[in-house]
Order: C-alpha cells, then sequence, then structure tokens
C-alpha cells in the first residue's frame, strides 16, 4: 500500500515562474488583483515576482510596485527572486518576506544562463544569501537541471548533492529541486531521492516538477512516498515551456491540487478559489492554460466534474 | 525503491476508442495505411476497429473493409470490438483474431450506454463469448467505470470483483478495467488492485487509464508496482474525452511508452515509427493530437528532446 503523508505544501510560482515565460505582458493591476485572489484560495507561499533587470524579464519590470500593493495577508510568505545583489537591493526595499536565489546543478546550463561557472556562482550566491539573512530575510535556493540537462545529459546525483550541501550550508532554508526540462521519470526519481535522503534533511527540499513529457504527478507520487511534502506548482500551468512554447512546462498547481486531495491529502487550498483565480489570469493572456484542469473547464467541464 | 516490471505490453485502441471519438472521419485507404504502420511499429495486438451499427459509430462504418486490407503481420493480434450477436457475425465474415465485448460495472452508466441492466447484459455477452470461442477466437472484455461512473459516483470494488468474476467465468481471456471518466487517483487505484488481487489473477487484467485530469501515468505506476504488465494506450492521445470534448481522454500511448522506456522497461516498440504513425494519423485529422509528446513535436520539438 502507497504511504503517503496527509498534508502537502504548496509554493505557488506562477506570479514569477508562470508569468515571465509568458508572451504577454499581465498589466501590474491585474497582476495584484491575481495575486490578492490566490492569497485567498489558501496558498501560504506565493512567489510574486523577480527583481531582475527588465532588459532580461520585461514581464516582471513591475515588481516593486506589485510588492507596494497587494494586500499582505498574515500567515502568507510573500517571495521574489533575486539573481544578484542588486536584484536583492531592489527587493529590500519592498516588505518582502523571502527571497530566492537560483543556479544550475549543471556546469554548462548554469554559464548558459547566467554567465558563470558553478564555482563561479558560489560567492555571488553567498553574499545574497548573507545580506539576506541579515535583513531579516528568509532564502529559498532553485537548483536547476537536477535531473538532466539540455545540453550535458545526465547529471549525476554526487554533484547535485555537492551542489545542494553547498547552497544549504551558505545559509538557505530551502532548497526547490528542479526538473527543468521535464524528463524526469518516476523510477529515476525515486533513484535519485533514495540517495539523496542520506545527505540531505527532506525538511529543507522541495520538488519542482515540469510536466513536458506528463510524468510530474507520477514523479509527485513517487516524492510523497519518499517523504517530500513541499512541491512548488504554477497554476493552470502558467508559463508553459521554455524549451517548446505551447508544450506543457511547469506542473499546473490545480492539477497537483487535485490529485492530492483526491487521495485525501490535505493542501489548506480551495479548489473553487483556484479555479477562479485560474480563469481570471487567463483571461488576462492570450491564450488557453494548459493544464487538465482548465482543458476540462475551457470544454464545458469545471472542478465538480472531477 | 519502486519494483518495476521489465516488460509491458502495450495493446493499441487508437484504430476504435481513438477514431469512434473523433468528430472526422478518416478515410478506410489511410486507416488501412495508418494501421500497417502501427504493426510496424512493434505493436503485438491492434483493436484496428469496431462491428457496430453505423448509426451508433459511423466514423468505423469501415470495419470490414479495413479487416479485408490491411496487411496480417505475423504475432500481432488483431482484434475488433463487438456489441453483440450481430457485430460478432460482421466480425466473423472477417479474418479477425479476436474480438472485444464490453460492459459497465455501473448499472446507470450500462442502462445509458446500452440501454440494459447488468444483470440484463450477462445473457448477450455470454451468447457473444461462446460464439467466438466456438469459432477459435480469442476474447477480451472491456470493463468501464471501474473507479467511478458519471451517474453513480463511486463504485464498489465488490461490485467491480463480481462483474470482472463473471465475465472471465465466461470464458474472456482478458478483462480490460477501465477508468472511463478519466477520474481514478493512484491511491484509489492501489486500494482497488490490493483488493481485485486477492480474487483475480493479474496475468487476465489489463489496465486502461484516461488522462482527463492529467493522472493516468501515476496510476500507470501504481499499477506497475502491483504486477500489472498489459496496458491499454491511444496514440498521440487520439479520441479525446467523450464528456469535455477538446480535453485529453485516453492515455496516450506515446507518452505511455516515452515513460515505461525512460524506466528501462521494455515494451517492443519502436518511439521513432510511434511518432510517424502519430503525425500520419494527425495529418487524417482536423486537430492536433493532445499527448505531450504531440504538443512538444508540435512546436518543434522530437523524440529526441526527451
Amino acid at each position: 500500500m502507497l504511504e503517503l503523508p496527509n498534508h502537502v505544501t504548496i509554493k505557488e510560482v506562477g506570479p514569477r515562474d508562470g508569468l515571465q515565460n509568458e508572451h504577454k505582458e499581465v498589466p501590474t493591476e491585474d497582476k495584484i488583483a491575481w495575486i490578492n485572489q490566490l492569497s485567498e484560495a489558501g496558498y501560504k507561499y506565493i512567489e510574486f515576482s523577480s527583481f531582475v533587470h527588465p532588459k532580461w524579464i520585461p514581464q516582471l519590470k513591475d515588481a516593486k510596485e506589485v510588492a507596494a500593493s497587494i494586500e499582505r495577508k498574515p500567515g502568507v510568505t510573500y517571495a521574489a527572486l533575486v539573481p544578484n545583489m542588486k536584484g536583492l537591493e531592489g527587493a529590500l526595499e519592498t516588505n518582502v518576506d523571502e527571497v530566492s536565489v537560483f543556479m544550475s546543478a549543471s556546469d554548462t546550463h548554469n554559464k548558459k544562463n547566467i554567465n558563470k561557472t558553478i564555482e563561479e556562482t558560489y560567492p555571488v550566491l553567498r553574499e545574497v544569501v548573507t545580506e539576506a539573512k541579515q535583513a531579516g530575510k528568509t532564502v529559498r535556493g532553485y537548483l536547476s537541471t537536477v535531473f538532466g540537462c539540455p545540453y550535458e545529459g545526465n547529471i549525476p546525483v554526487e554533484q547535485v548533492i555537492k551542489v545542494s550541501r553547498k547552497l544549504l550550508d551558505m545559509g538557505i532554508d530551502e532548497l526547490s529541486l528542479g526538473d527543468t526540462i521535464g524528463i524526469a521519470n518516476p523510477k529515476q526519481v525515486d533513484a535519485v531521492l533514495a540517495q539523496l535522503k542520506k545527505q540531505l534533511s527532506f525538511d529543507e527540499i522541495a520538488m519542482h516538477f515540469h510536466n513536458t513529457r506528463g510524468m510530474a504527478l507520477a514523479n509527485v507520487l513517487v516524492s510523497l512516498e519518499h517523504g517530500i511534502t513541499t512541491f512548488d506548482g504554477s497554476l493552470g500551468g502558467l508559463g508553459g515551456c521554455p524549451y517548446a512554447k505551447g508544450a506543457s512546462g511547469n506542473l499546473a498547481t490545480d492539477d497537483l491540487v487535485h490529485m492530492l486531495h483526491e487521495m485525501k491529502i490535505e493542501t489548506g487550498l480551495d479548489e473553487r478559489k483556484l479555479e477562479e483565480a485560474a480563469i481570471f489570469v487567463q483571461s488576462k493572456l492570450d491564450k488557453a492554460l494548459p493544464s487538465h484542469h482548465m482543458q476540462v473547464l475551457n470544454k464545458g467541464g469545471g472542478v465538480s466534474n472531477g
């Protein structure tokens, strides 16, 4: 029999990881309204934007305005991504609760993404983490290409553990392990988590799956069996796949929540309010959201259709 | 660690269960060409059509012509669905290897579908099975709404076992258990299979999942852990969801094969040939096929993109 936890925490990355990969820019006031809807749906964690140069991600150029205007629901952690000290400075000018930093477990992917080797990235992130902690913020880390890199292929588990250890030792409070290109399969997740478990505390680990080949929920299931209880999701599957525009990318929070609730695992989230929030953000984009839930809904079904 | 089988058999139902749910009728010669491509891709089982009155399923009105013209690859079982004696008579006029019959585990769904109660259905199917066996054919049974009914909701496991036992005792060689409306969740599959295992031999059981809410591959994973090694698939996710047109329905064979191969489970299928066959049938329809594989492919990726 499956051994599953009773409660799972879902961290919503749609306003950041979702919107940064959408072609259409959502107006600031709509972002604010949407994030407020997400707070009302029961999330305890919302990554609301990224403090990154607008040249790179124009979709999120209003991070400061968003931070200033969203309603701060008690008990909710409002987080923002910061790529470097400049980003952190911007974030610290707002009342952000947590900042997140990112790097890759693959040297090539890291170089292509942030123009630094893994070794060169550590001191940059260490400074950001140290400053953030001194400012009283908690820090989250995203580690990408954990299950494979588009340039290097397989990434040895030892490498994942080494980089993870380094990041946690810097003072990062939680590390989100990303299947950046959506290639992880359940057997691999099982094998990787079995190794990681020996070296890391799963209290500090979240999983960030992509559904590019449809395996995300199967990978979640295996992770649950290993005792992982924190997962990232992007409402409606917002953001798509950066490597094949229009295909599934980020695991859709609504599909994840649905599976968990059907398995009697609590998330604290209200499926109907999630649906309303997904419909709202979809109406601000020029496309149908790709989650299975939204596919059914857009074709005439809905939450109650199971 | 996950305990998984080394080999899985995939039964392709796309030419029947897929095409019967597509709005557009595929010309007979294209069906024949497509089924021949499927044989070449390595399937050992193809359900090529249904002998049902064209008033009900006009898309499959050419079952006889298809049966007469497809190349019969040695080692492949070519099967057709027959709803009743009239259908069986049509099928027996061709050189079909196997026939399949169907009924529902839910009385209400059964009545809505074939206008008979479960009890009234048994003698009809018994006659079909007996005649088919006397004609030297093997028989497959489809049991629908195993994990829930759109009218009755939950279906007790005892009911599923009772109907399954009845069908197997008639002489049915394999029973395919269907999650007709795509609501099964992994915990439920785990619980149901744990019960079924006590009463039925899994050598006689196949699973037929729908991906309506994205859980099909997670459900496959749990089934594999229970020792199920036969699954139905519809290439490209052909057929969609009868309850929400345009949403995902039948589990896509290409997504299933991809997950299995990534987990080093053999299927005997050639992913590249499957892709060619999916591209071919997609070109004969007026829509993009919904499998994750085809989504990636249609957006510029392909098999090698993982």
